[in-house]
């Protein structure tokens, strides 16, 4: 049994072409989602970044009803392991191209769907929370791409090696200016006093699912999570630093490097809220 | 008769698993390279920088016997059809990967070739030169990629999707500072007075094979190229401009939108004698 499946257009095969320009340029957008029971969690919230997504890159986005029909076939190809539920990556790139930089005027995007099991969690992190490690890789600037979640990912690689130690779970990202970004694999937030605040993602970043569930949920409930600039200060006196993304929910970071950060039942109660919010 | 073929870890298959690493991330390398009679141009040149840009990703580049063993497979296997000459992208990836940023503590990269027929240029583009239009795209500044021919091209595909007018060749590429840093496919020199220069690739840009070509070749005559900052105002007032890429070698730039360049026997001159430049 492989732990890993995936479905190219539609078809169950073992791989494509390397000049799909998902392959050559990294030229594409991907999420990462929960299955549950053959259900893919917040579909129409992943749905709709995807569109937005797509957009910002000049890429057509293929139809909800096409991506679901190729996500039935899929599951149902593979139902019989017991794999209905785990981890859904999907990939929609510009398609396959020729040679060359320039995309071709008309060009059917790529639908590439990976499965994977659920991680496993230590129920410790989800109680007590998770420590960062600070990366020494900074983001650049680039507000043509900030906030995509696209397949150009070379600095998400590096910034994820530098760490060896398995007490860390993920990393803090800053940008060159000394600003707080996000999480290798997710976004931050801190509560201080009344306030929510969260990195304002126009120059560099990945602006998440669960983030723009974090956002809409605390509007709800009149508060106004701040997207500013944030900074290591800004972190070590939060009262509490959670980080967020559509795997894992949403976790409290307890600790960044050696410091012991804010400890507050804020994150817990998030954490609980959240998971009813579904889209 | 396909145009383009492949080979993927010295097989010729239909195609690479959507986890390779350099599908999901661009986590990888490439060069681009002349085919004459089943002979890669500048091999050795080429193999050095793929070494140098591999490493600065902490990818361990495969060896130079390995890859010369796969194309002679890859150029024998499809010389029936007299594809010797040509033009070959070699790409070179962290291979493949479970889900997750983190590179696999042990992972023998990917080496993927791909074969196209040699682009067709009109006579005028060696003899007047090719005209260049200002990209709006601009480049981020980013120190750990810079200068390295990586698969996280998405800048790239911006700027060369902006233009839909064939009378220009390609885009000249500046920074977020309204630094003047390439062509989206090749690298720029201008010639002032007796002053050879060509923009500083530190930040930001890609530095071809060609570029090392001209640096060096400009040290052997007793000329040193300088590696500085560079603007419009110094493209509009050079004696001569030329762009340079291992494809078509060196093209005078006769033209950026609409005002006319400097022209000078130096482009043609460098033409020639690069040309009987091999490494």
């Amino acid at each position: 049994m492989t732990t890993l499946r995936y479905c190219v257009n539609g078809k169950l095969v073992s791989g494509i072409a390397p000049t799909n320009r998902g392959f050559a340029y990294g030229d594409g957008v991907f999420r990462t989602m929960r299955l549950q029971q053959g259900v893919l969690q917040d579909w129409p919230l992943h749905y709709q970044t995807l569109v937005a997504d797509c957009s910002k890159l000049h890429i057509v986005c293929p139809s909800a009803e096409l991506l679901m029909q190729e996500l039935k076939f899929f599951v149902q190809a593979t139902a019989e392991d017991n794999h209905t539920s785990g981890v859904i990556k999907l990939m929609i790139t510009r398609g396959d191209g020729a040679r060359g930089y320039a995309p071709a005027p008309v060009s059917e995007p790529s639908r590439i769907f990976i499965q994977s099991p659920m991680p496993v969690y230590a129920d410790t992190v989800f109680e007590h929370g998770v420590a960062l490690y600070t990366c020494r890789t900074r983001l650049g600037h680039q507000p043509l791409l900030a906030g995509i979640k696209h397949l150009n990912r070379l600095e998400n690689v590096l910034a994820r090696a530098e760490n060896k130690d398995s007490q860390f779970f993920d990393g803090l990202l800053m940008d060159y200016q000394d600003q707080v970004i996000e999480a290798v694999s997710g976004n931050l937030f801190i509560k201080q006093g009344d306030r929510v605040r969260t990195p304002a993602l126009d120059q560099c970043g990945v602006s998440g699912v669960m983030r723009q569930k974090m956002l809409d949920w605390h509007r709800t409930q009149g508060v106004t999570v701040e997207a500013c600039r944030l900074h290591l200060a800004d972190v070590y006196s939060a009262d509490a630093v959670i980080i967020t993304n559509s795997i894992y929910g949403v976790l409290q970071v307890n600790r960044l490097d050696t410091q012991t950060l804010g400890h507050h039942p804020w994150a817990m109660a998030l954490r609980s809220q959240l998971a009813h919010v579904t889209y």
